[in-house]
C-alpha cells in the first residue's frame, strides 16, 4: 500500500510541482487537496497540467477527516498560517513537512523579529528537523514534522556550511547574490510579478532585508565555532524557475582544488549534489533536483556558485527527498 | 549643415541603436555605413527596423572616401581592428569615437595582457579621452578621438568614482556582480547566444577574469590615491538589453544619505544621472540614455545598485552624447 | 504655446506610453494626469521611468478643473465608464482622443450586445471619427472627439480596407489569427497574466467572440458595398509588446504583386506604412508608430501579414498621431 | 536485460531528450551516442545537464560497432543524410527510429520536390510506418523502422485525422496556423535563432511552403477519399519549446459537441490525448507527451486548437512512444 499525501494549499506552484513528482513515485500517492479560495473546483481545474493525471476537489482544510486521508502533510501555507496548522496535524498523529519558515529558525525571538508574528507554537521551535537530507539525514530520519527549507537558504547553504565546517573560509564576510526565478514569489495576482513588470528587467529586492537571510546564518551557524555574518542580496530574474547564487567569500588557507575537495567529500553520498568544473547556469538543473556546485579564484577571493531549481530542490523536490528519508526509501524515489 | 556620421562596422546591435538615435538628431546624420561581410546589402536588409528610415548601401572601408563622406565616425570594430583603422582615420582627419577597448586602458601592457594582441598604436594609449562625459567633460570637449566606455564599466564608474574621490568608501573591497542582457554579447552567431541556451537561464561567466575589470580599476583607479582592487563578476542575463550591477562596498565614516549627497553633488549638471530612493530595475532605464543609481545599507556594508541600457547609456547613447560634447552641443540632443 | 494634453487613467501601460511620446513632441505638453486608485502619488512613483522626465502628481479627476489645465484629454477609462467621462468633457470644452471602445462601432445595439452595458451617450455613437488617420483623415481633421482604434483591429483594418475596397478580396472568407504581447492585457493585476502563467506559452483566447472582432467588420463593412464576416482568433504570446496579425483571404483576380500596389497607392503619403518585401516580426515595430505589410500566395489564398506595436500604432501612438492631426501638424511629430 | 538504444546525431535538443526520458526508462537504456563534429567530448561535455547521469562519450558513426552496443538506433540526423544511414542501419539489423522527413511521405516524386535531394533509399518510401501510435498502431507494433512524425504535422494531424475520416469536415479549406518555440529550429548557431533576433518577436515562416505542408496532406489524405488541401503557416514564437496549431476547418453536419465525440471515441485508449473544454496552452503540455485537444464553434466554421510540446510528442517523447510500441510495452513507460 502507498503512502499517501495531502498538499495543503495546493493551488500554488509549489503545490503543482510537489504532485507532479508524486505522480511519479513508486510508493506514494496524492490522496487530498485543500484550498481555502477555490474549495469545489478539481485540482485540474486550477492546474491545468493535471488534466487526466489528478481527479481530487479541492477541500477545505478539515483536520480530521484529512489526517483520516492521508499518512503525511505536505504544507504550502503562509508562515503563521502554518505553524498553526501543522500542530494540529501533528496532534491528529499526520507526519507532516511544512514548507513554510515557520520551524527553520531555532530562536523564537528572531523568528518573531523578522516574520512580524507572534509564533504559534513556540515550545516546537528549535526542535524540528531542517530538511536538507544532505546534511541533517541523522535528524530527518524518523522524524515526523520537517521544516522544508527556503530556496535562496538551499543554494547557499549548500556550498558554504561544509567550507564553513572545514574551516576554508571565514566566517564574517560573506556575500550571497542571488538570482531567482518569478515562480519564487508565488501565484497570488500582484503587480510586480505581471508579465510585463517582470519581463526584460532584473532588479534587486529586500537588499540586507530578506528573510531568508537570518535561514541562512542560523543554518550554517550550526556548522561553525562562531556566528556567521551573511550580506544577502535576492534579484528578480527574468525566468519562471531556477535560482543561481553567486557568492564571495574569503578563503583561509583554501584554494578552489580544496573547495572541491571538501564538497566532494561532504556529499560523496548525496546523489543530487553535482561538482562541477564548468559554470553552472539554471537551465542546466531546471526541471530537476540537483544541486550544481562550482568555484573560481578571483584575486584574493572564492567565488562560489550555485544552481537550484527554486520549485524542485528548493521546495517540492526537497520535499520529496525528506519524504524518501522518513521512510528509508532510496533518496532519489520521484525524483530522477 | 547637418555633421555627417559614419558608421564602421553598422551590422552589430549597437551599430543599429547608434542609426536609431542619430536619425533623430537635429544636428547630425548618418551618411556612410560600413561592413565588409554585407557589402553591398542595404542597410535595411540587415536592420529590417530601418526600413523607410536610411536608404544607404553597406560599403567595405575605403579610408579616403569614408573621410570625405564623414566628418565624425563611429568605429564599431572588435578591439585590435579597431586601434587600426581609428590609427588611419585620425590621419584622414576623421573624428573617430572608437565604441572599442583599444584606447580605454592607459597602459599598453595592461592592454597587451589582457586584451592578448599588440597594439597597433600604442603611443596614443593613454592620450585618448574616456568618453564619460559626466565625469571626463573637459577632456571630452573639442576631443577629436574618444574612447567610448565599456558597457559593464559605465554601470561600475559612475556609482564609484564619485565615493573614491570622496573617501567615502574602501578602495581595496568592491565587488561588482553585474547581470547583462544577451544582446551584449554580440550579434555574431554562437551556440552560447541561441535562444534556447540562454533563455530560461542566469548564468555568471568569465568570473574576475572579464576584461571590463581591469578597465573599471583604471579608470576608477584616476579618483583614488591608491588603485581599487575590484573583483567584477558578469552574469548572462535572460532579456535583451540592460545592465544591472549589485555592487558591495565598505563604508568610510558614510551612510547611505552621504552616498547620495555625494552623487547627487558630483551629478548635478549630468541630465542622465537620476539618484533614486526605490530600488531600479533594468527596465526603468530600458531604451534611454539613463543611469538609475540607488544605495542601501546593509550591515557593516553599503550596496550600491546601478542600472543602465547596455545598448545605449552603455554604448550607442554614450557615443551619441559624446558626440554632443564634441561639438558643443546641449548634451541631450537625440537622446530625450 | 504648447497644446496641453491631459491624461485621464495615467496608471497604465499606454498612458505610461502616450507620456513618454508626448515628452519628445516639440508642440504638445502633459499639464495633468488623474488617477483615482493611485491619487497622490507622483506620476513617477507609479512609471519609475518618468523620474526627474515628468514630475506632476495624480489628482482624482475633477472635470471642470482637468478642463481649464488641458486643451486636449488622452482618455485612458475603460469602457462604458468612458463615455461617460467623455460626455462631461465635451461639455466642458476640452477636446477628446478616447482610448475606450465607446465611440468605435456605429450602432448601440451592437455596442450594447458585445460590451454588455448601456451605452452612457448613445446620441453621439456613429458620429465619430475612427482614428486611423490614414484611412479616415478627413474625418478627423478638426474633429474635437476621435475614437481611438482597437490594437487588434488597426493590425486587420489597415491591411484589408484597401483591399476591400478595391474589390481584390473577398467579403465573407476572412480569417485573422493575431498574436498580442502581453501588455494588451493591462495592468491590473491578475492570475492569467503573471509572468509565470504567460510565460513559456501561447494560447488563443475568445476564439470567435472579442469586441474587437465586430469592430474590424464595422470599420471594413465601410470599404465594402457586401458586409465582412470577419473570424478573429486573438493569442495571448510570451512578450511584452507587438501584435502580429496573419489574414487568410481569397483573391478575386489579385496576386501578391497587385495587393502591393494597392497598399503602396492608398498609403502613399501614409509615412507609418511600409509596404515590405520580407516577411515582418514585431520586433521590426517594436517601439515605432510603424505598420509593416506583407503577402504571400499561397494555393488559392493569399496570406496577408502585419506587424504593430500594440502600445503604440496600436493605441498611444495613434493617439498622439490623431492630436498631430487634429492639429493640423505633420503627422510624424513626436513619433520618429 | 534493457534493450539498448544508441542516440546518432546527439548533440542536438531533440537528442537530449530522448536521452532524458529514456534515462528514466524502465526497460531502455542509452548504450551509444554518436557526433562528427565533437567526437570525443562526453555527452556531459555537450549537455551539461547530464552531467553524473550519462557517462558516455561522442564517437563517431561506425556503423558495424554501433549495430553492437545498440539494438534500437535513434537517428536524429538532417533530411538525406539520414535516410543514408537508415538504409545501413537496417542493413546491420538494427531496428531504427528516424527523426527525420526521409520516409514520411509516401511518394518520392514530392520528397524529391519538396526536400530538393535525391532519395537514398528510394524503394523503402511508402513502407515505413509513420510513428503516430494513437493513429497507426498496427504499422507500429513489429515494425523494424519507424519514421517518426514532424512536430508540426502532429499537432495538426492528431486533431483533424479523426474528424477527416468521420467525414465531420471538409477537406478542401483547412488553414493550419501554427506558433512554435524556438527549439523547432535546432541547435546550429544561426543568426535567426539567436536570443536577441527571437526574443520578443514573433513572426510566420514559409508561408505555405513549408515542408510539414505536404506531410500534413499525405498523412490526412489517408483518412480521406479526396485529398486534403492544408494551408500551413508556422510562427517563429518566443519561448523555448511548444506548438500550439490554430485550426480552421468547416463542418460537415458537425458541431462543438460532435468533434469532441469524435476525439474521445477515436482515442479512448490514447493516454496521452487529452480532449479538453478549457482552451489549451502549451504550458499546460510543456514537458510532457499530452496533446490537448479543444474546438471553439465561430461563425460557419469550426476553429480547433491543439497543443503539443514539441521536443517531447513532437519529436523524442513521440519516438519513446514508438520504441514502448515496437517491444510491446505499455505505449507510457518512461513518458509519465
Amino acid at each position: 500500500m502507498k503512502v499517501r499525501v495531502g498538499i495543503i494549499g495546493a493551488t500554488g506552484y509549489t503545490a503543482y510541482e510537489a504532485i507532479r513528482l508524486l505522480l511519479r513515485h513508486p510508493h506514494a500517492e496524492v490522496t487530498a487537496v485543500t484550498s481555502r479560495q477555490d474549495e469545489g473546483l478539481s485540482i485540474a481545474a486550477v492546474h491545468p497540467q493535471l488534466t487526466s493525471r489528478l481527479d481530487l476537489p479541492l477541500q477545505p482544510l478539515d483536520i480530521d477527516s484529512f489526517a483520516q486521508q492521508c499518512d503525511v502533510a505536505f504544507c504550502c501555507l503562509p508562515h503563521g498560517a502554518s505553524a498553526e496548522t501543522v500542530k494540529q496535524l501533528r496532534q491528529a498523529n499526520c507526519k507532516v513537512i511544512d514548507f513554510s519558515a515557520d520551524f527553520r529558525l531555532t530562536s523564537v525571538a528572531e523568528y518573531e523579529t523578522w516574520y512580524g508574528v507572534k509564533h504559534p507554537w513556540p515550545e516546537q521551535v528549535g526542535q524540528v528537523a531542517y530538511g536538507l537530507p544532505e546534511l541533517f539525514a541523522d535528524q530527518i530520519k524518523d522524524a515526523d514534522l520537517i521544516a522544508n527549507p527556503g530556496c535562496y537558504p538551499t543554494s547557499a547553504i549548500m556550498p558554504l556550511a561544509p567550507l564553513i565546517q572545514a574551516g576554508a573560509i571565514h566566517c564574517e564576510d560573506i556575500i550571497v547574490d542571488s538570482k531567482s526565478g518569478v515562480s519564487g514569489a508565488g501565484r497570488s495576482p500582484k503587480l510586480g510579478t505581471l508579465y510585463c513588470e517582470t519581463n526584460e528587467s532584473i532588479a534587486p529586492y529586500a537588499i540586507g532585508a530578506h528573510r531568508h537571510q537570518p535561514e541562512m546564518n542560523d543554518i550554517i551557524g550550526r556548522f561553525s565555532g562562531s556566528k556567521t555574518n551573511i550580506l544577502f542580496t535576492p534579484h528578480l530574474t527574468p525566468m519562471d524557475r531556477g535560482i543561481l547564487s553567486t557568492i564571495y567569500v574569503r578563503p583561509q588557507a583554501a584554494d578552489a582544488k580544496r573547495v572541491r575537495e571538501i564538497w566532494r567529500q561532504t556529499y560523496r553520498d548525496s546523489p543530487f549534489v553535482r561538482v562541477v568544473d564548468h559554470i553552472p547556469g539554471t537551465k542546466h538543473v531546471a526541471g530537476t533536483n540537483f544541486v550544481d556546485l562550482a568555484v573560481k579564484e578571483a584575486g584574493d577571493r572564492l567565488v562560489l556558485v550555485a544552481a537550484i531549481d527554486n520549485l524542485i530542490k528548493g521546495a517540492s523536490g526537497a520535499a520529496v527527498q525528506n519524504l524518501n528519508c522518513i521512510f528509508g526509501w532510496d533518496q532519489t524515489l520521484g525524483l530522477l
